[in-house]
């Protein structure tokens, strides 16, 4: 396979730039200045450094987010990027820690690892008291543990036990990885799964009241990573969901310890503190939208787009920082070279991706499609409800939408590109690629990709593409983790992502072709209506 | 390859079990009843979770090993074994942690994972001062740092980059690694290495005479595992070698975060608080020691052990509660089966392991050889130059003493033994090993081990022998670390370990073979005498 060198790449686009400095620079020439520009000049890991050393994470609509939204604009306003501003959405509660603490007491001293679940209340100094195991995971297991609870520190999850990884920590993809996702998989639409959905929708909000009114003092699930990785997601950022109990997650190996203690005598006594702060000077979370303004004003526009919201247990770097300072770095790569391309393309840096592709949603309903969602649901219920809601009526910024160019599994190098079960896109895609072959990046898979901002565009059957990326360390340790800090990006790897990215949305700038457009979606039907569901799923 | 399952094998040996409680006991039915006992009424995970979750860390001479020791003492005493009593030997302090935090609170707050190092000072409240990123791992890195520590929190480590793990978290053994392992190894003797060890003597206090006379307020160096895990390893536990300057280990991640701020400008401030304690109620730490009393009081004994002491980030579960619980756990086997062995089997539980081997060598002086070792040298200057002083005396007890198996390398089943070089040895200790062919225990490899307490009995001409064993996650994550707790263990592995070691004992001790002794060692000559010493080295 082949393997590109970046101090092999970076002599190479060293004479291509001196080719492209004499003046005769055609359009064909773009690739060659792109790499030199990216390779030889890259601002990625500075620009990196700033976003995850300096300012850290960005929990959507966090103060830690506001300050990084108006640096990113500044940066953008600084590579000379034109109509740079925040398109609000409505979202919920801001939410930050200041700090926390756990601690098992008894029957023997030892701190703890631990953090507290977003958008909990804080304990308001220290809460200390016995645990108690009772694994909840929906309202059918509330019964058993009625008038057992109270003034305790219930722990809701089963211990388990500990993993046994089997393969490797980090990882690079091998042809064959690549090639097994080039694969078109049949559609396969069950209503099931919908009801199932509507069951879980809320649980929260039922697990905080049945364990308030049971007098429990806080509540703690176990990590689902071992090896004292923490993570703290959680979903109750709505205005008026925020829970009564204060809600911590627990290090796996510290929360086994407390079960087991619990299992063989007297129950360990814990003490548990949450500084965290909610701020509520406004509801409305925002995406950063900056453009280079295309040549012609008919010919619509070419996007691209990251998740600039993290979780909160570390800085976010590969979840998404890596995405987002990539995005960055090919605006940069664009203006640098003086690229004046047909149509405009266009960057965003969403927010509330982490609670629901929340801000790519609203781009799509502000600007291209609208769909018919009960208006009296909120939240992570408006999310689960928005898939499913037909007809779909475009807007008429709908046409003007030619392509999205999404980036969000990690720091790892781009190795080509999802066609998204798109056939027809299919040599378009390989034709823009094809000059970063010697990059590794020209693999295109018919492949279809889930659980980021391309998503929903696909699902109103717009051109919403994600990146084939190495994925590193993103799976085995830091997606969401305590250990997704900056050290875990790869400066290599960013420079080529940022030079393939700039390529392909140059060459999607320009192309006299567009990528072929599905039918817009209609309500499916059932792929499988014999069946029985289960009763117990 | 052969796999043995658990589940089958209590099915098999429950019709072994069958027959030997029809009264036809044979000698050559021990394995039967070993595998019975051990395998459908094993005790060794309760042993475990006494020992870890109830008890936890038994850093040497700490008040959590004392508990630790008295509670193997009565386990011994309760499954019927004698001569029962705690071996003392000059160590130096006792230490514990109360408790501890680390945080930076500027230039934007955050809980950062850390733990003091073992046997540093308390801070005694809490230490606010900015970090210096001061790489200093030898006496002449001080020069360049003279004038610049003051007030400052100094950060000693290289940040270096994050790891890119290629192999897998949680391995087992396959064929060929075993086989990899059955290699003899030419002596090589290089006294360069000694010249190296005594340069790197005392270079602890050094520094902290270093830091103190610069006026720094604490320092601090990097984990050596990415991923959120922590150690604490520290040496300076003799009297009047505790430093003066607090001391701790930070998580990398955290650590490289403030090394990257602190060279991007403003550095950061960190808070650290150390509430740790010294105990000098003694300064002696102590081996404990059990026995099966043999019928022949001129045969002489065989024995096993298992260093009982552990560092204290976590419960020392896999490094090395497992081979301590096994070592119990065989001896209980014995003699619930009701073995009467023609050799004493002696069991040793050992402390100061991870100081340098010093419980095991305790027992040497005290009962096999004299090494003439400078009495100036105090605690790892002493176990540097011990392995280096000649000639080696014996005493009337050497002997007696017939084999030693060793335990200390996580939780892995055991899959064979090394011979430790000793070829004379390999049929013998085969035939020892067949019964346990059906649980993968008998592969005899000719290849040396390292680190832990056999060494010294090799290394003075005693037969000791470390086991193979599968290892897990102890490499990737459980040795020494904050995540080595009982849920690393499996339960499956050390119920066939503890079967294997006690039939290995039960056959040592009643063979008629002895395994055959080699010289007792005299100082080798430099095997490389004409090579001349790189002085960077």
């Amino acid at each position: 396979m082949v393997r590109y060198s970046s101090a092999a790449l970076r002599a190479a686009t060293a004479s291509a730039a001196l080719v492209a400095a004499s003046g005769a620079i055609a359009q064909s020439g773009a690739p060659a200045r792109i790499m030199d520009e990216g390779l030889n000049r890259s601002q990625v890991m500075v620009t990196a450094s700033e976003l995850l050393d300096g300012i850290g994470h960005r929990l959507t609509l966090s103060p830690s987010m506001t300050r990084a939204q108006s640096w990113a604009m500044g940066k953008f306003r600084s590579y000379g990027l034109t109509n740079v501003h925040q398109e609000p959405f409505e979202f919920g509660r801001g939410w930050e820690i200041i700090s926390s603490s756990a601690r098992m007491v008894e029957p023997r001293p030892i701190d703890m690892l631990a953090i507290p679940i977003a958008w909990t209340p804080p304990t308001n100094g220290t809460v200390r008291a016995p645990v108690i195991v009772a694994p909840i995971s929906k309202p059918e297991h509330f019964a058993a543990w009625r008038g057992k609870l109270a003034g305790k520190i219930v722990l809701v999850t089963l211990p388990g036990t500990t993993d046994e990884p089997a393969k490797s920590a980090f990882i690079r993809l091998s042809d064959k990885d690549i090639s097994d996702r080039d694969e078109f998989k049949l559609p396969n639409y069950d209503p099931d799964a919908a009801n199932l959905r509507a069951q879980r929708r809320g649980f929260a909000k039922k697990l905080d009241a049945f364990l308030k009114a049971e007098g429990a003092v806080a509540w703690a699930r176990k990590s689902y990573r071992d090896g004292m990785l923490l993570h703290g997601e959680g979903y109750t950022y709505g205005v008026g969901e925020t829970p009564t109990l204060p809600g911590f997650e627990i290090a796996a190996e510290d929360y086994r310890r407390l079960a087991r203690l619990a299992k063989s005598g007297r129950p360990p006594v814990v003490e548990l503190t949450s500084n965290v702060r909610f701020d509520d000077s406004t509801t409305k979370a925002s995406n950063v939208i900056a453009d280079i303004a295309g040549t012609d004003p008919n010919a619509g526009y070419v996007m691209a787009g990251a998740h600039f919201d993290s979780w909160v247990a570390a800085d976010g770097a590969t979840d998404n920082g890596a995405g987002s300072v990539v995005v960055m770095e090919a605006a940069r790569i664009l203006k640098a070279i003086g690229a004046r391309p047909k149509r405009t393309i266009r960057f965003a840096l969403w927010s509330g991706e982490e609670q629901g592709l929340l801000g790519s949603r609203a781009y799509i309903e502000q600007h291209l499609v609208s769909r018919p969602v009960d208006p009296s649901l909120k939240g992570i219920d408006a999310y689960y409800a928005w898939s499913d809601a037909y007809p779909i009526t475009t807007k008429p910024g709908y046409s003007a939408m030619k392509a999205y160019f999404n980036m969000d599994n990690g720091s790892g190098r781009l190795r080509g590109i999802h066609a998204e079960q798109n056939g027809a896109a299919v040599p378009i895609l390989k034709e823009w690629l094809s000059p970063y072959g010697a990059l590794d990046a020209d693999r295109v898979v018919i492949g279809k990709t889930g659980g980021t901002d391309h998503v929903y565009l696909q699902a109103v059957g717009l051109q919403g593409y994600q990146f084939v990326q190495d994925p590193l360390d993103y799976n085995s340790r830091t997606h969401h983790s305590n250990a997704d800090t900056f050290d875990h990006l790869r400066g290599d790897d960013l420079r080529q992502a940022a030079v393939v990215m700039a390529g392909v949305l140059l060459a999607a700038a320009n192309s006299d072709k567009e990528l072929p457009r599905p039918p817009v979606p209609q309500k499916p039907l059932d792929t499988d209506p014999f069946d029985y569901p289960d009763p117990d799923k």
